[in-house]
């Protein structure tokens, strides 16, 4: 017979054995084996804490604790089942067996609620597989349609829909998979060192910083390194490395929400005796105020034409992912706040860097999302880890906000 | 019937033919069958020609024009008949034909010389198919020995020793093949844009600059771009770019003679949302005073570890090439501008920021390099070029050289 977790330590550990690695990390990308594994383990266990389970078509799982009065609206409360290659235990995992031991918790205490109470496993957020992010609350929200997930295909070239098909679920042109919903709640770790450095074990989440990515392709002539004077260069290393420098200055003048990074760079032909004769890299900017991030990306790019024509370079750039920000409930926040400080725990109100769920169902209805520490700031690495006396309390503060919301 | 070239156009046509590639290029890199080919082709040729053929053990080609008394040592002339994957039709294979064509021209007109004079068509220059640079004059010179040769490999694993042996040739650990050489004349495109910028048509070599390459690691530490502020940060990228930055206006405030190329750049894990771990870039910096090569490469490298300090950077700097600066011979520049001179020729005293074999053979006996123009400044392309013009005028400066010399 099936052994499932007695606590939450023990239901994340159990969670990470789906797409173990060897590196004591979890990959358990959209769709693959290990995927699926995981939401029917999660899909019996739910089950076996009396809640009533179902798939939507394109593998989302549910998991309700029924209203006395069933056809209101669902809080729904979860997060994402998928990781990145090689990543760690508790990024969505923690989110998702949270909610359940809190509805397994709330049922055997207080009984039916007011209102459905639902566990979502939702089966992508990562965007590690396939070029899409947050397709499965961007599908249950409606923000995505079926026409986003057309044409999606692997770095294997397999079609979203061929892998879809291959574990079972389908998504045909008319299927309706929008869902009527209350309020969403994400609990997930940090992914950063705030909460730690802080000392302070709950983030609330104000707003979801927006998002500009830019890939800058910059081009010059490539020629030997010995016999071309320094005047007579056109090095788009000369140039892409002023623009870096300028950026990077640039940032230090604004507030300390603005990040920016420039994390990828590639050089033609990338050779220690020849010029280069292009330098291509991308900047990515956050920042949760949508006019400071606009001003920002407006004035950056400009001064990175300016150097280009300076230095007689030739320059592309192209903006290839734009989020903007995204405020969460406060409603609930000012709820989550009054049920830490009536608990003597510790919480900060912060933003998050980082996209999640919790942002596309904003588009919808209530929503937010809360933090609880990661060790080092470290996520997306096997080395990720959170205490589990921080899950513990995190877990608390939970069910006092679903029991205050739906009983 | 062999039909051999019947001037200096026809031979660099013809011997390009030899690892021709479909691009308008030429690959042919050491003991490749394009580069035996070559070497058989020319070696008939110079037959044609009334030149003493002979090979070394390591498949350095030679073709001896002897003197009356041929005891004396002998005036080598030539270059290299390698080239780079995918280079021009110029680069090596001027200075081989123009000296096959000269001591022909010689041997006809005048007769046989006081010295022996001596074509060579060296084996390998370019450093191309194996991690080892001018192993042809290297060896030739005594510079370099068999040790050196020993377990050098290439990016195939094939050791340098087999491939030699698949081409017929074979170097025996007590096998002599150093020459007694009284001078050493080579002739060779410049391979950068002076001498077309200046409207001159011989560069006459005063030194041939000195070389240091570095390579530089910067570590930091990899985190979520999105989640660490800026304040928090250790990102390499960081320090790399200040540091190149810095490097250049270092460079700006030098002479003209100092150049300095950062050309090889790597990312780990070069993700445009992660802030990088490492950075690896690669410095080459050249010039033609030793004293001022030195000071600048010590005074670069401390100002980057001053930089990594300042932010928490781990930095690791190892040299991994270094050349010093080599002077051509003071009589034999005096007697190429006095030819110059005599025959209306426009000339110009430089510099190679490229190293050549010239500058192996300077360390056993007076050598000199002259350049003819490159169009453009380009060379290890396909686009390398250098008009029928000037290579007819390089070559009558080589016969009025050796003229001078040998009669």
């Amino acid at each position: 017979m099936t052994q499932f977790p007695n606590n939450l330590s023990e239901a994340i550990r159990w969670l990470s054995s789906f797409g173990a690695s060897a590196d004591g990390g979890v990959t358990r990308t959209l769709y693959s084996s290990s995927w699926k594994e995981a939401q029917e383990a999660l899909k019996e266990w739910m089950n076996n804490c009396g809640l009533e389970t179902n798939y939507d078509s394109i593998g989302n799982l549910f998991g309700r604790l029924p209203a006395i009065n069933s056809s209101v609206p669902s809080i729904l409360v979860g997060s994402h089942v998928d990781t990145v290659v090689s990543g760690g235990k508790y990024d969505g995992a923690y989110g998702i067996v949270a909610a359940v031991t809190a509805l397994e918790f709330l049922k055997r205490e207080y009984g039916y609620p007011r209102v459905n109470l639902e566990v979502v496993s939702l089966c992508e957020e990562e965007g590690s597989r396939f070029p899409i992010a947050c397709s499965g609350s961007g599908m249950i929200t409606g923000v995505y349609s079926f026409k986003d997930l057309m044409g999606v295909v692997d770095s294997d070239g397999v079609s979203l829909f061929n892998a879809m098909a291959d574990v079972g679920f389908g998504l045909s042109e008319h299927d309706n998979i929008k869902r009527n919903i209350q309020r969403f709640i994400e609990i997930h770790i940090e992914q950063g060192p705030s909460l730690e450095k802080l000392n302070k074990t709950i983030g609330i989440v104000q707003t979801i910083v927006g998002q500009k990515r830019f890939r800058i392709s910059v081009r010059g002539e490539s020629n030997h390194a010995g016999t071309t004077l320094m005047k007579w260069r056109r090095d788009p290393m000369q140039g892409a490395v002023e623009m870096i420098y300028t950026l990077q200055k640039m940032v230090g003048a604004c507030d300390d929400h603005l990040v920016a990074t420039v994390g990828q760079f590639f050089v033609e032909p990338n050779t220690p005796n020849v010029i280069p004769s292009q330098i291509v890299f991308t900047v990515d900017v956050r920042h949760p105020l949508e006019t400071a991030l606009n001003d920002f990306c407006k004035h950056f790019t400009s001064k990175f034409q300016e150097i280009a024509k300076d230095k007689d370079l030739d320059i592309v750039i192209e903006k290839w992912h734009e989020v903007p920000p995204v405020q969460m409930d406060r409603e609930l926040n000012e709820w989550v706040e009054d049920i830490c400080q009536s608990n003597e725990v510790s919480y900060y109100h912060m933003n998050s860097g980082a996209g999640h769920d919790a942002q596309l169902f904003a588009h919808i209805c209530p929503a937010t999302i809360l933090f609880v520490p990661s060790q080092g700031g470290i996520s997306h690495s096997p080395q990720e880890y959170t205490s589990t006396s921080d899950l513990e309390t995190g877990l608390k503060v939970l069910i006092q906000l679903l029991k205050r919301l739906a009983y």
